[in-house]
């Protein structure tokens, strides 16, 4: 056998589930769930671009799943199977494909999902990894992100910014250790499991920042989005940083929190069905276009930048 | 808007089906056809390992795309539609992706299949594109790639080799242009839409050479499978190297033929289901293990290798 075909054996096919085939065919087969529509999405995660070379390899697998699962929690969908692709360089110790497979293992159990199958190849230049999700919704019920109606209340779950002010830490751009902030960044919490259909009327998940994923939602529904600064909810350790920080916790990545547009009278539905969930309300949408930032004296901030990038 | 975005918008949003919701969502959402199960397969293609830096970007959309329909024909699937990941450096030129998107959109067109969703991101070194590919089957009717019984007879579709030979002719390995060599490697042409439920009991395609990729029914099926080297179908312009390239031709990759377990008594109607594309009976699969060329002298053949990497 060659290497590709025993690391297969040894670390992939005990993550197969039925319909993964035990990983040893072509393609898996797969028995939709009768009267269900799928939801699908897929995304990377590189070296020096989404992950740097020293970090724990259970975390990586883990994130990559998130990153996906995140995307079907703001569907609205419950999770099924995935696929993998890995592309490794040949001088990757096994010990970090054993933990990687580690990392798989633990968030299947999770979240309730199997591997269904995937390609391995080996990589002239660092690490790169793509995971595709399969998940499944009642039909017509998947949550879109252009749904928002002028009136609907912006809602956010959780807390905004930890995860950009965890990859400042990890950069050493902050004095200080923010393991928890450290922890937002390498291992978020997908959403997973809120029964948001007939209570939110869009939804989109915060990977690019919440000023800059805001916007497709605004621009989605040809609206305007007017949020208070001050309203955006923040963890403790991020508060303690203070208000020097604002414009990361705002415009910063990889949170994996909701965004939600919300109708009016649905707040009181939206908090019972987040249950433990903190989920707060923010700011609301509005005829006109864009995102407007405005502090506690109601004035415009204006941030350097809307958008987000990784390494 | 970022160069992503318009870059999606430009290039891939045309390419996108229903389900891909404009690829302005989080995720694809898809309703499966009624009564049928999924088969779902993944691929990528990284530069420097499955393509080089000056291939034809067009070429290398659709051979990402065939490697993928390849392995639906093997399962017996149709196809309907693909999730697609890039990783491209920020130094690509813009018009390195409409000629890639241009080979997408020839291939979604003969192939009768839509873009569901995707994911972009920029990459440190080279591009690296992964593509996962849904189909359908009648449940229960996926062909495997184990389902071989003793005496069934071993077919192969079309002719074998063209593809490694191909590459040995763009590595400047062999005297000649070998344009047709050449094209067989950089667009191969996956077996989809043969009935051949009822009639084969096991296939697969070759993707890491004819030796190889038998070796994987027979381990599957607990059976040898024996050929006859002078048996395995050539084209006139492989055939035309001679007998020093037997070795690359029974064991080099990428060709995208399949290989078909046959019972006695199934050939004439394999030939029908097959029409125009040539189908040639190679060999059996008996008791035993392990794959055994014979020539046509019936010695056993041996080879330097079985197996096959890429570039």
């Amino acid at each position: 056998m060659t290497q590709e075909f025993s690391r297969i054996e040894t670390y992939f096919a005990p993550l197969a589930g039925e319909a993964g085939l035990g990983l040893r065919d072509d393609a898996a087969v797969f028995a939709p769930p009768p009267g269900r529509e799928l939801v699908l999405t897929t995304d990377q995660m590189l070296e020096g671009v989404h992950f740097l070379s020293g970090d724990d390899p259970a975390l990586i697998a883990r994130k990559l799943l998130r990153r996906n699962l995140s995307d079907l929690a703001a569907m609205g969908a419950a999770p099924l199977g995935y696929l993998l692709t890995t592309a490794l360089p040949p001088e990757l110790p096994e010990a970090w494909l054993a933990r990687f497979a580690e990392g798989l293992a633990t968030d299947q159990e999770i979240f309730g999902i199997k591997l269904f199958g995937g390609d391995s190849s080996s990589s002239k230049h660092g690490i790169a990894l793509t995971a595709t999700l399969l998940g499944s919704v009642a039909p017509g019920m998947a949550l879109r992100r252009n749904g928002a109606s002028a009136g609907d209340g912006i809602w956010v779950t959780g807390t905004i910014g930890d995860a950009a002010l965890g990859l400042e830490a990890r950069r050493g751009h902050l004095a200080g250790a923010h393991q928890y902030l450290v922890k937002r960044s390498m291992l978020p919490t997908p959403r997973i499991g809120l029964a948001l259909a007939g209570i939110a009327a869009a939804a989109i998940d915060v990977s690019d920042g919440l000023v800059q994923d805001l916007g497709h939602m605004a621009r989605g529904a040809g609206l305007s989005a007017v949020i208070r600064a001050d309203m955006v909810p923040s963890s403790p350790e991020a508060a303690a940083l203070g208000e020097a920080f604002l414009e990361t916790r705002l415009t910063g990545g990889d949170d994996y929190e909701l965004i939600l547009a919300v109708p009016p009278g649905h707040g009181e539905a939206l908090k019972e069905a987040c249950g433990a969930l903190t989920v707060t309300r923010i700011g609301v949408f509005q005829p006109g276009e864009g995102v407007h930032v405005l502090s506690s004296a109601e004035t415009v901030l204006e941030f350097k930048q809307a958008g987000w990038s990784h390494f």
